[in-house]
């Protein structure tokens, strides 16, 4: 056996240097004479590995220094319920609903917030976006949240929306590091580590400080972000090798040429996979052409009595977790950061392969 | 540089032959041609290590059947909120103090319960444990939480306290696995992994089924525990590594005997340093003998000027984390199961020999 391209939507892939590095440090790292996992979080060691990967992120997505960077644990899906917790309480907020995440963080907000559905495109089988001249947004929402990829239906946002005074929330645990972003256009960024930063059980939220304020007093302590930033993320014992993983990704990304090499890389992975399935005639993606996404491409073969061939073939092939979520089908090509090209090309000329002999 | 004994208390040494196995798998595990933080946690390759964690937890505790196990996130920290939010939901909940975790439980508790404190050793600086007879309990009281083992002050409970009908919930972050537990006696079990189970940013949670009936329905599902356990803690991404990691380390105390094994060792140990301590005349020990904890050892030297020398010396001597908490000083050892007789006994020889030349 040996490792594969792997196309899981998550945990996802992780860069082969930021593994091997991981493996040769694993008994004994930096001169801790320990493993990272083995070493208090508030020694000297661990705080310089704890600065540098924040460092890092800040300039890969230039963070302006009015913006607290957090290192917290629970998924994204926690962050559905704190978000409100933390920034709403009780008041109301918009919410833009592109995809099952979208509707997943609306429903967990609802203890929280008073949850309006701002826009939806659920009419439309999430198949496009709802077109920003159509959204219903309240001026005096505590925040407008979005999903600006949507991991199981392969739509993204290509720009920003632009939703005036009131804070924007995003929810990027999928695109997050794909290509450089404005983040001063946000109030919020969230994303679960475990596609484009590292392993799962760490999220890393990015947050404008002046929001910090509104984090009530009612709450309890670990709940609060306000005061995981007054503790630099250390208010309890952090997700230390999660933290690791995720700065040895980020030093990956610097050396690979930062996040406007993978902004080319990723829009050129995405455009030969659509430009070969909608030239195909046997694969199909119902996704509309402005809304795909660059890091989720599900496709579906001309006859889903296929499906299953597609699947074991590909596997032997070394091609794996190709499988489509089970509420929308067919199949997934999940291409983060960590797909390179070479394997983007073998599934092309597999999928050209199996088009030619079951066509 | 090599790897050294390692006192630290939290995060902790993790025993050998674990991370051995963790560096090998590291980039191919098992049969998924991928490392194990890069899989899918509903695929069949980790849904048969999670059943087998699970599967040997429960052997190793003898964890009755109508008890569920969570592999959960956010540190004990998050659950000592989570607790009362599931458990209490504003009804009054008793709390018994021995030392800073349990005064921080209560404090957590506190948005979420009407916390009551039934009995506290701090009028007695922590060094002892309120005796049995002195607990005011509340027989009406949702549950009574208490905390077998404090880290800090170096105190635990050497039985399970009865406190009849009402359930009793114990945070078992410092002792859980150091010898056999009658999990029957309680309510709800839970620990950080980062002192006896494996990496932090895992927590594991043991409790009664019956309970799960009192978690509410006005809180986030992400935060209940009756929903965790119907989804097999997989509600949303798990912490995959952590809990590998823990699986491994689960392996790794049955092949060396189990608990009883464990216990056997872990008394071995902490008897010969407290005896050590007693008998030097250069070291002291302020805990109660019948309180003492066998995973966190605190010890002063005669003269806290030589602090610095002992703590220098003790790294050099390959004795790594000594140094007291901040808010006791002095020194600490904590010696978790990773920790080996060999590594308690070349301490004993350091602090011998450092208090020949300076006693």
């Amino acid at each position: 056996m040996s490792r594969a391209f792997n196309f899981s939507s998550g945990p996802g892939a992780i860069p082969e240097p930021v593994l091997t590095q991981a493996r040769d440090e694993m008994l004994e790292w930096s001169s801790a004479r320990a493993s990272v996992m083995e070493i208090s979080h508030r020694g000297k060691h661990f705080i310089a590995l704890a600065e540098q990967a924040e460092a890092d992120l800040r300039a890969l997505l230039a963070i302006p220094s009015n913006y607290k960077v957090l290192f917290l644990q629970g998924g994204a899906t926690q962050h559905f319920a704190q978000i409100p917790m933390n920034l709403a309480a009780g008041a109301s907020a918009d919410y833009i609903v592109t995809g099952q995440w979208g509707q997943k963080a609306a429903k967990e907000a609802k203890p929280y917030a008073a949850v309006r559905i701002a826009a939806s495109s659920e009419a439309d089988q999430f198949f496009k976006l709802p077109a920003r001249e159509s959204w219903q947004l309240d001026a005096s929402a505590a925040y407008v949240h979005y999903t600006p990829n949507e991991t199981i239906q392969g739509v993204e946002f290509h720009d920003i929306p632009d939703v005036g005074a009131v804070p924007l929330v995003a929810d990027m645990s999928s695109n997050i590091l794909s290509q450089p972003v404005d983040v001063s256009r946000f109030g919020l960024i969230y994303a679960g580590a475990q596609k484009n930063i590292g392993a799962s059980g760490l999220v890393v939220l990015i947050v404008r400080e002046d929001l910090l304020a509104r984090c009530p007093a009612n709450i309890a302590g670990i709940f609060n972000y306000a005061a995981h930033a007054k503790e630099g993320s250390m208010l309890n014992t952090p997700n230390t090798f999660g933290w690791y993983l995720a700065g040895l990704t980020f030093q990956w990304l610097l050396r690979e040429g930062g996040l406007a090499e993978m902004g080319r890389r990723n829009a050129d992975k995405a455009r030969r996979l659509y430009d070969y399935i909608d030239a195909s005639g046997f694969y199909s993606n119902p996704i509309e052409k402005a809304a795909r996404s660059r890091m989720n491409v599900p496709f579906r073969l001309a006859d889903e009595a296929l499906d299953d061939a597609f699947l074991k073939q590909s596997e032997a092939a070394g091609l794996m977790a190709l499988k489509g979520h089970r509420s929308v089908g067919g199949m997934r090509a999940s291409i983060y950061n960590a797909m390179p090209m070479a394997g983007v090309d073998a599934l092309i000329a597999f999928m050209r392969d199996f088009a030619q002999r079951h066509g």
